[in-house]
């Protein structure tokens, strides 16, 4: 594709991220982004043949730029404490706004379309985390915990909390023990 | 109400469960609770005047029990290492069947409802599992944990893998990853 072809996809990725945000997935059409990203429909289709593949580009997209941002950081040899923080930091500014959370999107998208690609999704999730843990241990900064527990750990509270921050008002001092504890099992 | 009234609204509570789990909340219809408890409209009318007060009545009876099953153990100065070794096993057994979860259920009902029951619902698990790690901190079968921390832990971590078991297939290991976290913070 072309430096403009990329440049126009990644225009309609970012400005379409607030729609799927606020509204799920269903409840977005192609016209919803036509308006959204001021494009014609002939436009839109030649990049996007519809919602779905314009939110597995999405989802791809967020995913990659998380686990690009902890490699290079790997591979430039910062200390793993340092990755940690602002990832941790990164997830409590996710999780104080809850209306930019994919969370219900990526639930009603699931239910209509094959899963796959959210599985996909959750396995970088998964791998990002154990790269950085693993890395952790080995500089010697992190305690030698049980990778795959305090992964799941991290995920699975992280989703939980971003899904009812959805439903109910979250105080800030939830997310503030949660991101604690993970720190706290990680950090001697 | 009569025995027979509080038996008859048990059972309409106890038979649309499995409706509510399996098509969440908004798609659940009135008609749909006549047929599966083969109940006349003007029969269950009576009880309910629609599907919110029904769902609200439902989601009160589970976190009753909830409740009443740790108060009582607690009261009869069971362990409590006994009484959260159950409470997890109840958990582990629910992560297990993402079919039986009402996390889409009371997400969608939150969307449309006051969110005010959802809140009280989430306090009263909170105060269930705040009251059982004091209990355990106190006769010396727990760590001296930051009670609220291992709650937030406790209460999300679950939220957040029966949510996702609901979008993608959850291993067993993972929700056994999540029961060991709880129980190694807990028991020394």
């Amino acid at each position: 594709m072309s430096a403009k072809g990329i440049r126009t996809k990644d225009f309609i990725l970012d400005a379409s991220y607030a729609l799927f945000a606020q509204k799920g997935f269903k409840q977005v059409t192609m016209k919803n982004v036509c308006e959204i990203t001021n494009m014609s429909r002939g436009g839109l289709y030649s990049h996007f043949p519809d919602t779905a593949t314009l939110f597995e580009a999405l989802l791809e997209k967020i995913s990659d730029k998380n686990a690009f941002d902890i490699d290079t950081e790997i591979d430039k040899g910062s200390p793993a404490t340092v990755i940690l923080n602002s990832a941790l930091l990164q997830m409590q500014k996710e999780i104080g706004h809850p209306e930019d959370s994919l969370s219900v999107a990526i639930y009603e998208y699931a239910q209509m379309n094959d899963p796959q690609r959210i599985i996909k999704l959750n396995h970088h999730a998964e791998d990002k985390w154990e790269r950085l843990i693993s890395y952790g241990i080995k500089t010697g900064e992190f305690r030698d915990v049980d990778v795959d527990e305090i992964v799941s750990i991290i995920l699975y509270s992280y989703q939980g909390i971003r899904m009812w921050s959805r439903i109910i008002p979250m105080k800030k001092k939830v997310s503030d023990q949660i991101i604690n504890h993970i720190r706290k099992q990680l950090i001697p």
